[in-house]
Parts: C-alpha cells; structure tokens; sequence
C-alpha cells in the first residue's frame, strides 16, 4: 500500500491537543462521539488508501487532456470522485440543512489531509467545492442557497475560485474583468482568468465559477471588485440544466508537478458575455473572498501537511529496505538496512516532526475555528476566532515550506533512485513546490501574520499564545519525569528560548510595521517560519507531556512520539533564534533593502 | 540572454581573495598574466552564454534518446561541444605535455562555473573527461598515458566514470563487476554498471570508461578493487579507432531534471568480455577513484554554484520585470515592478548572498589546489593540499544544497508562473535536485569532513581555519570604517559567532567521532553546512574589507558587495549557532538514534 493513513497519530493529537471531547459537547456536534470519529477517520481512510492513493502517480504521468475547449481528467479519475461523492465526503463539514453531515471542522481537517495525502491533484476538486459552498452560505441570498448548495454539498457540482488574471496575481486590485448589469438582474461577464484549479474537467455535471469581476462604475483597485457565481450550465427554472454559459477553457498549463489538476485559462464572454450572479452586496466581493481564502488556506496547509506524510512513508519503506554500507558504530560487519545509518534516521526524523507538529497545529487551529463557530458565549467565540485566525497563515506557510524541505528529503533519503521519475519521490518534490505559492505565497501569509494578526490588535493575540506557551514550558519542568528525561529538558530548554525569540520578534513588529515597515517586511518570511516552528514545538511539548502520562496505554506510540519530539526540540526549535537574528537585523534598512534597482 | 557570465565577480574574487597574482608567479603558471587571464574569462564568458546557454531549456524539453543501444544527444548538443573542442577548453588545465594549456586550476574552476551555468547538462560531459584525464594521470604507465590522453585532452574522445551498481550505490564495497585477465595483458570486464552520466552518446569519437571491478581472487569489500579502462572503441596499434568493444547501452533513465545529460546503464560483457587495461596496481581502484573523485567533488560543487547563479539571473530579470501591488512603505501610489518590495529584495538577496560567497569559497579552495601542485616548498604545498582537502567536501555538499535552496527561492520570485514548465525557473529547481546526491551524497560529504578532514589531524587543519577566521574578525573591526558601518559590525557579530559555534562543533567531533560515532555523524551534515556557512562567512567577510578599500575604483560593484555582505552576515551566519545546538544535541543518543526500525 502507497500510503496508510495516520489514524493513530489523529486520533491522539484530535483528542489530547485539540480537545476533541471538548468540541463535541459543542451544540450541534452531539454526533462526534469518539466512536463516530473513529469510524469515519478508518473509512476515509480507506477511500484515501485503496481508491485514491494509487492513482496519484498516474495524475503525474497522464494528465488531464484538453481538446476544444473540453477536459478529459486523467482515467481513473471520475470513477475514483464519484466513490467520494457517493460516500457522501463532500458534505462531511457542512450543514445539514443543505444535505452535509455537519461534522466539526476538526474531523473534516483529519479527513482532508488523508485526501490531500492520497491524491493531491484530485483533492484539489473538492477543496474548491468547498470555497463555493462556503461563500454562498456567507453571501448568498436564500434563493441562491437553495439553488446552488445541495448539489455543491453533494459533490454532484464543484466548484472554482476566479481570481487571478495576467496582470493581476497577489495584487487583486488590478483586476480588469467585468461584469456588466442586466435588466432581469442578472449579469453578463467579460474577461481572461487564468491558474483555475479544476476550472474545466468532466468529473462533475456542472461547474460553479466564482469570480471576482467590477462592475461599470465601480471604484479603481480593490474596493471596486464584487464577487459572481456563473455556472459553466445555466439553471433551468425547475433546477435542471440548462444552456451552456459562454465561459470556455482555452488552455491548460504546462506545469512542473499537481499535473493531474487541470489548471485553465477562462475565457469569459466571448459570445456576448456569460450569465451570473452577484453574490452578496457589490464591491465587496474582495472582503467575501478574503473570508473564504481562510478555508482555502487552511486547506493548502493541509495539503502540505499530507504530502509531507505521503513523502515520509514513502522515504521510511524504501529507507527499510535498501541495503547499503556498514554501520558507522561497528555494530555488525555487514551492511545493513539504510535506516541503520545515523543521518538517515535523521532525516526520517526531520521528516516526521516536522510533519506531526505541523498536523497538531493545523487540528488544534480547527478545534478553535469549531469553537468559533458553535461556543455558546460570545466572548469565547471571538477569542477562539482570533486564535483561529492568527493561526491560519503559520497553517498555510509554514506547513507548505516545510513540505517543500520534507519532499526534498525524501528524495536524498532514496540517493540516486530518488531523482529517476519512476521510483516516486520526485513527484512529491515537484508537487509540492506550488504550495507555498498558490493561495498567498508565504510571503503574503507572513504580511498577514504581521499586518492582520499581530499589530492590528496591538499583539494580544500573539501575546497570549507566549503566556500559554509559558505555561507549557512550566508544565515540562513541572513534569514527575523530568530529572531522568532527556527529551522533557531538551524540550524544555529550546522551547523556552524560541518562545522568548518569538516574544522579541513581536516586539519588533509591533515597533517596526508602522514606522519601518520596509524592515518589518523584510523579516515577514522569517517571522512566520519562527511563530511555526514555535507552534509546531509548542504542540510536540504538549505531545511529549500527554505520551509521558499515558504511556502505560501504548509503549511504542507513545515511546516514538517522544523521540519525535526529542527531535523536534534539537533538531528543528533551534531555528527560532536564526530567525530572530534576521528579523531584526533588518533595522536601519541597509544592506539589500537600501541597494539600488540597477544592481541586483 | 539568458546567462551572462559574472566576469566582474570572479575576478574580483581571483584577484582579492584567492590571491591570483601569486598563484601567477608559482612555477608553470608564467602565463597567467592578468590580462590572459581577463582574455580567457571573456571567452569562456562567450561561449558560454552565447552558444551553451540558449541550449540548455532544449535539453530539457528534448532529452537524449535511446535506440538500439545507441544515444543521441540534444539537436544542437554536438555542434556546441564541438566548438568546446575546438576552442581548446577541455584542455585549459591540463597538462601542457599532452596538449592542454597547463592554466591554473583557479582559473579553470571560474570558466568550469559558467559552462555548469550556461548548461549543466552538457557540461556534465567535459567534467566527466577530466575525471578520465586525472585517473591516467595518476595511476596510468607511460605507454597508456601516450594513447589515451592526447585526445582526452583535446576533448577529442570523451571519459566516463563506471562506480554504480544496483547493489552498490554509496557502499562501493559491494561492487561485483568482475575483470578477468588474458594471456595478453588486457582484462576481460564483465557486469552491469548504472548511472554512468554520458556512458553513451553521439558527440565524441570515442567514449573512454573508467571502471572499477574485481580481479578474480581479489579480497572482499573496499580492498579489492581494480580501476580498468575499456574504451567504446579499441585502438589499433597506429592509435586509430578499431572494432567496437563489448560494452551495451542497454538504457537511459528517466530523470526529473538533467534530462539533457544521458544517464546510462552500461551492460559489460554480454558477447565474452569487454576488453580493457588495468590503471595502475591491482586491488588499488579505489584509493585512484577516491583521488579523482576529489576533483569530481570540487566539479559538482562548481554545478552548484553555476546553477545557483543561473536561477538568481533568471529571478531577477523577472523581478525587476513584473508589476504588482504598491510598496509598503507608501512610497509609490501604483504597483511597482516586484523588486522593491521587502521579501523579494530578501529572497534575491539570500540567492546572491550564498551563490556569491560560495562561489569565493570554491575559487579560495581552487587556488590552494594550485599551491598544493606548483608551490616550490613542500611544507607550504602539504599545507595548501590540506587546506584544498577541507574545503572540497564544503565545496560540494554546501554548495549544491544552496543550489537546491537557490532554485527553490527562484521559483518563489516568480510566483505562480514559476510552476509554469515554460517559464524556465521550474528546470532549474528540477536540475539541482541530483547535485547533493551524485558523487557523494551531503551526509557522505559530511562523513568526510569528520572523519578524514577533522578528525583524523586532530582538528589541526580546522583549528588552523578558526584561527584565521578570528584574524579576519579582529581586521573587520581594525577597518578604518567600522564605526560607521552597520555592514562592517554586523559581519564582525555574526562572524565571531559563527566561527564559535564552529569551533564547538570542531571539539564535539574530535570528543565523539570514535567514542559515540553515532551521535557525531548524526551530526555531519549539519557539521558540513556550518562549515559552509562560516567559510562562506568568512570570505565574504574578506570581500567586505577589500571592497571597503577598493570603493573609490567602482563604486556600483563594491557597493552591491558590501551589502551583499551584510545581507550574509545577518540572513545566513545567524544559522551558525542553530546548527551547532542540532550536532551538540545528538549526543546521549537518545531520540531518533534510539528509536527502534519498527517505530518509524
């Protein structure tokens, strides 16, 4: 088997970091119940194993086709979309009333990552069903819900997200497509979007593009953008399908990896301009689809997170089988298995932590977003939700960077073999290099992590996140096995200087945005990767406290999970401190902030 | 273009940092007067990005192919090595004896850069040559050395490398290719040899195989190896080609980048033998191929550096190209080009940083090559050889780590597009991939550094480093600008520091290599990239100084320079200190090193 789903390690982070008990007793998840988890989390994985998995090498090597405007999804494909349709999976964290199961969100993220793992082109159809169905239910009016939403929360109909034209990447405010007003309330759009996931395939009877477009005389840049649903069929009046829109897929990309995700280009209103509807009020289509890219973020931080797995399980099977040398220790005159070899373990290890840290912190981060959703007070929503939101972007950017470094290890855990197509590895290190580009590149998550998260609301929430992780550092030294125990005092002593390296480092941006914002900036990339890695080690110290205490329960789980933490706390929290160093030193603006155009 | 060559840098670097007027003066190298030395730079410089450089995407998109056992190279590939040929490159270092130009070593790493630049696949060929050429040089008889290496020289007949096994990848102990001797002298070679770069092809008239293999009765493992020569071709008596020998190709693989470079499986003896001569002594194979593969190592490392220097063109030239978003700092009320703003700035800044610094790091080392060869006293030439041993394994796993880095960073400048095959940023992240894997893998070239270069004198060559090290920290703040410069301080912190945590390191390995061999080589590859972060440190640290002085001459260089410098010594030395927590750490074994083969 390709991949095996790490039920075991969700099930444990689900319950003892992201208080699954907790969020069950939440109104409306009275369904959660441990054994509904547990049975939803095998049959998921399941599906991900045995139907999704083996198809993902043929995603790489047979791509989606297009011929006439039409895309042909690779074979295997539809048939494989269709068993998570018919499963009901689509549905999974959304609301009953439109058909879903109304799961909380913390299952679904488990559930997501074994797709994502499995087959991260196709799981990429889905997710964007998803960022449609979450901005009807956000803006849509009562009729557009009815008419839209059972069949997206079905998996009957996907979805896109239009944002992206040639001049208008990252910047949103350029964009140029219109639509223009119709007498029956309607509207009629004109434009180029290109980079659309799944914007044209043959998995689905319909297509719901969502698309952000001005309307005629709307305010230049980002406050003059309203958001659009135009099908690629037309609705009959009796919910049946009608006309085809006059949106068409003129090509796909050429890309270096996710080859199985058709990636088009769209072309709008060619034929006299293609039929949609306004979704919410006009000119603000950009704030509707800043809340939805949350859920798009999260979802590429999961992605990362379960192709990280996949990569890892694949570098241990081959590490386990592949004979080479003797050992450095002189513990036996012949060669032996590679795993043997200290820089291997290593790696394998550097591959592992980063991986179950960053999966802690992206199901703890959706515990919060549970919380904020369904908590019965007030104010515990709204603390939940800043929490939520301060976390999303360390989600998004620092569980995709690392995946970009996990894959690359992978392929030198296989030497030679790892760079020759046919063992697999590469494709993981392909795949993998548009994670921290598509949805925000990391440096976008950095700037929202510094603008959004930390300074706007005078670093309370960044500020809270080091007391507790205070508190957690208190709790290792507090721990009955912390004299004899390696791993409670390496964690303990580097989980303590990244939190204070962290702590500086907000100081800095919340002295610096404003007034030096070129060298608050500067340091964003660096600020993010440090609030990940402080997170991840803030979750493996909770890991390593929880598997300490509950040891008895399962020695050899619990016995890995604190040599990964082990790891974690020597291996990777040494960074906060390298981070520090260069948010700060860009102070003064000198070096290649002050270097003139001409000479890069 | 899409390459043009850092004529201006190398020099600078040659002349100010790796001292090549006195290389100049050494016996031999009489004509490497500066202006011949300007004159050959400028020529390669030619060659390179006009006939090389706009072949390299071909190679990629038109890789070799394989038919009946015979490889035909790139349309355009034959045509521009033969102008390689024609010019006298594959010479350039060599012997003036056997038709080369006997030029310094210095010199022949800065054009090695730009061919590796310009088309690494291609480049891969010649490099393979010069391994060929040092082998006969070392270990050949007279009689051999006259046949082969006139047209080895000229670049006439190309060399190949046969080490790779299927079973014996990295563990050459394990090879089972076997060499039976004949009544007339030769040796009948027979097995299966794979990974051979250029192990068949169209370009040259003759392929000349160097092969390690068994001799029968020869012992076990590493002691009984043989190094043979079988040529494509045998040479009749008058040194003209004659039959073809009993050597297959039986394959190419399928690689993720490097496509333009056929990777063969070579199939010996299928038809009674490929006939072939011993170099050298018997059973001593492989103390030659360690030698060569010295060179080799330095080669790879130029890969690295050439690549790394490519993608930071490429990135650039679409920064300073692309419009998005205005600046943070309200400087601009319209989108700008994306180099001003901050992360790009720091992302083009970390490519230049590192490619510029290890690119000083292999030129310093290329020089003490060449006072190894030519100095007239011994106990300098000992010490430089030392120096020049140290260095290539930091010269080849540091440097093409960067590279993988650098390419990465160089998708990242371009955004989505950057995942585009057509945009051309996507090869090189591809093509870097096998540099920290071929020719010794970073953890092999970490293991080197331990054992053979630190450990086994004592530390002494390393400690003879720090010293000089803490020289330079101590003229960095002697600099009559220090107290003004933020570029000069911030090196004089981050140098002092690096070179510390160096020296720790350096204790920790001479404490532990042979008592818990574990725990240090757990730690060689993050002992390998601190060594190339400090030395890389520390020749920027130099070029800082000497562009300080040098200013009043060119102050657009040596001001990109200087905050070069400074972006290393606040982006990149700050590692120093995370990697010597993570060597330190291992020790105890607890962690990884102790969890047990099922766990992970």
């Amino acid at each position: 088997m390709s991949y095996s789903a790490p039920i075991k390690d969700m099930l444990f982070v689900m319950k003892e970091l992201a208080g699954l008990d907790d969020v069950a007793r939440l109104p409306g998840f009275e369904e959660a119940t441990p054994e509904t988890v547990q049975s939803v989390l095998d049959e998921a994985g399941k599906l991900a194993s045995e139907v999704w998995a083996p198809l993902n090498v043929t995603g790489d090597r047979e791509p989606p086709q297009w011929r006439d405007g039409a895309v042909s999804a690779t074979l295997g494909f539809k048939e494989a979309f269709r068993q998570f349709v018919d499963g009901g999976w689509q549905g999974l964290a959304h609301p009953v009333e439109y058909g879903g199961q109304g799961l909380p969100r913390l299952v679904g993220a488990a559930c997501l990552e074994m797709q994502k793992a499995a087959n991260l082109s196709l799981a990429t159809c889905p997710s964007l069903t998803d960022g449609a169905i979450e901005a009807l239910l956000m803006a849509g009016s009562e009729g557009q819900k009815a008419r839209w939403l059972p069949r997206l929360v079905s998996g009957e109909w996907s979805g896109t997200m239009n944002l992206t034209e040639p001049q208008a990447g990252s910047d949103l405010g350029m964009l140029r497509a219109r639509a223009e007003p119709q007498a029956d309330g309607t509207y009629r759009l004109f434009g180029t979007k290109i980079f659309i996931s799944w914007g044209e395939h043959d998995m689905s009877g319909n297509i719901v593009h969502l698309v952000l477009a001005r309307t005629p005389g709307a305010p230049e840049g980002v406050k003059g953008i309203s958001l659009f649903l135009v099908p690629k069929f037309l609705l009959n009046d009796d919910g049946t399908l009608g006309a085809r829109n006059d949106v068409q897929c003129v090509s796909i990309e050429h890309k270096m990896g996710l080859k199985g995700s058709p990636t088009a280009v769209l072309q709008y209103g060619d034929n006299g301009g293609a039929i949609g509807e306004r979704i919410g009020a006009e000119n603000r289509g950009l704030e509707y689809m800043f809340i939805m890219m949350i859920s798009a973020r999260f979802a590429v931080g999961m992605q990362g997170i379960g192709l990280a797995e996949r990569a890892y399980q694949k570098a241990r099977g081959y590490a386990k089988e592949r004979v080479q040398s003797r050992p450095v220790d002189g513990s036996s005159s012949c060669p032996v298995t590679i795993v043997h070899h200290p820089d291997v373990r290593r790696m394998l290890g550097t591959m592992r932590a980063l991986t179950e840290a960053a999966r802690a912190v992206a199901l703890v981060a959706a515990a919060h977003a549970d919380r904020a959703h369904r908590h019965p007070d007030a104010t515990t929503r709204a603390e939940h939700h800043a929490l939520y939101e301060f976390m999303v972007p360390v989600v998004k950017g620092w569980s995709t960077e690392m995946a970009v470094e996990t894959a690359s290890l992978g392929v030198q855990v296989h030497g030679g073999m790892g760079f020759i197509e046919e063992t697999g590895a590469a494709q993981f290190y392909r795949d993998a290099r548009i994670l921290p580009i598509y949805e925000g590149t990391t440096a976008i998550q950095g700037n929202d992590l510094i603008g959004r998260k930390t300074v706007r609301d005078g670093g309370a929430v960044a500020k809270r996140i080091i007391g507790d992780i205070e508190r957690t550092v208190q709790a290792l030294e507090a721990s009955p096995a912390y004299a004899d125990d390696a791993a409670l005092k390496a964690m303990h002593k580097h989980l303590a200087a990244a939190n204070r390296a962290f702590s500086h480092a907000v100081d800095f941006m919340l002295e610096n945005a404003k007034a030096d914002p070129n060298a608050a900036y500067m340091g964003g990339v660096a600020y993010l990767k440090l609030a990940g890695v402080m997170l991840g080690g803030w979750q493996m110290a909770r890991a390593l406290i929880a598997s300490h205490a509950l040891m008895h329960e399962d020695p050899a789980f619990h016995g890995a999970k604190i040599a990964t933490a082990h790891h974690y706390a020597t291996h990777i929290l040494p960074q906060a401190a390298a981070f520090e160093a260069t948010i700060v030193a860009a102070r003064g603006g000198e070096g290649m902030l002050a270097l003139s155009e001409d000479l890069f």
